[in-house]
């Protein structure tokens, strides 16, 4: 039977790969590298290093791939009326996924999906694999590698923890916090895919925000303060990284005033 | 100044090491090795395991020290009344810390503490540095290096997201869980630092439970279903491993049901 391994990269920093991972790129005969388009042609390029560094495995083969792109951020998106555009979506990549499946790797060899940060992590491909294996055209055994997240990466450069001690943490979205605030049950809230700086709708300003973009990059920027004070800060040393590289990524923890 | 590197060695299985976490490793000239008591003696066995593998530094110590133990697991314990105890508790250990990095680093020297899984997720070891900081007895800079939690072992072992799509995660405790079950504000939870199968006290007999124990080790058990179904014979299967290994670690992951 075919093996599938879903391989978690880390969040920006080569470094940030596991032994585990880089003995899964090596099992491999074929790598499969998404490139989403112009935009983010530098994650694109962080996988390539990433196998020109790790891999040795001298019958491993590349092959590249294009995914039909969404104007939302996919595991963002949907509001629950959108659901069924996010169906179509994600069946018409699992088409995409079980031709490179079936086409690119032999009847009994491996092939490795190289997933950003964590596989579990708001990221699709494991309910993607899971449509491929319903429709039940290509069997595959599966195996996945966790990696290092963007929530660790953050925490990781900011030196804190991200829980108050014995508290809970939220992990959510940038459109829910605009929705929902500040959660009840958590001390602190860790946001991810937040396209319009979300935090700043919060209405209590002396929440305090422990910023970072790029994370594990070259580029990596962070700062922390009471909303208040920094909040239109960020949003400006946002913007304005965002057009010098045409491209943002950005994460943020938010720990309520004690 | 002296030099402190936190790092965080995953969550069970050596293979978690990342790049960065084992260059870090090899940076230091003293390795510090906690061994909290008999009773997880098996997690400084891991932890030294660690060291033989990747230590290539010829210039490098260890030194394995002792931290005083509390009856409740330091970062669930405290109630907000039990403040003051986990107060003192951490003062006690900010004390060896800042005696571990005074007699054990040279003035120009390098240590690093090895932590579970992330050095982020419910773990005291920044929160201490910071209060061996604020003593201001010894001056060092600090480096956190980021690691595979337990959390991310858990959804690789269960091939699965954390969350649903566009949905939250809530990071919690087995005390939060009995508490206030499951949240309002997130379809799914992960549970850790629960000795007393909390997933058990909860109304809603159909939310769903991945659970997982000595993730990552030869030793791993994973169980899944409805609660209902299942959350009796997680317990008994919990209760016989712990028995015969004399501890446990486990954590697990709640969806509620769609
Ligand atoms: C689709 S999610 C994927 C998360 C990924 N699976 C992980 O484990 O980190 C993408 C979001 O992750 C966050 N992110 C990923 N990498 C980041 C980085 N290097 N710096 C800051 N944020 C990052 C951003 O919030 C971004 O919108
Ligand atoms: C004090 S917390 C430390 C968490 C750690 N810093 C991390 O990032 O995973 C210890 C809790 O983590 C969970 N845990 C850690 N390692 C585990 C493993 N290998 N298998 C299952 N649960 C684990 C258990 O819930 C345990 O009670």
């Amino acid at each position: 039977m075919r093996k599938l391994l879903v391989i978690g990269i880390g969040a920006g920093n080569p470094d940030h790969m596991t032994v585990q991972a880089i003995s899964g790129l090596n099992q491999a005969d074929v790598l499969f590298i998404p490139d989403k388009g112009a935009k983010k042609n530098e994650l694109a390029e962080l996988r390539r290093q990433i196998c020109d560094r790790f891999v040795t495995n001298p019958k491993s083969r590349r092959v590249e791939f294009d995914v039909p792109v969404r104007d939302l951020p996919v595991e963002d998106g949907p509001a629950p009326s959108y659901r069924s555009t996010v169906d179509d979506w994600h069946e018409a990549i699992a088409a995409i996924y079980e031709g490179l499946i079936r086409d690119e790797i032999a009847g009994d060899g491996c092939g490795a999906f190289l997933i950003w940060g964590d596989p579990s992590l708001y990221d699709s491909a494991l309910r993607i694999l899971e449509r491929v294996r319903l429709r039940g055209d290509v069997a595959f055994e599966l195996e996945v590698i966790p990696g290092i997240t963007a929530v660790q990466a953050l925490a990781a450069s900011h030196k804190m923890a991200l829980n108050r001690i014995g508290d809970s943490v939220l992990i959510t979205t940038g459109r829910r916090l605009t929705e929902e605030g500040m959660p009840d049950n958590a001390g602190s809230a860790v946001v991810l895919l937040d396209g319009k700086c979300a935090f700043n709708t919060l209405a209590d300003k002396d929440v305090v925000i422990h910023w970072g973009a790029y994370l594990g990059t070259e580029d990596e920027i962070t700062l922390s303060g009471r909303i208040g004070d920094i909040g239109a800060k960020i949003e400006k040393v946002r913007e304005e990284a965002r057009r010098r590289k045409g491209w943002i990524m950005d994460s943020y923890l938010l720990r309520k005033p004690e």
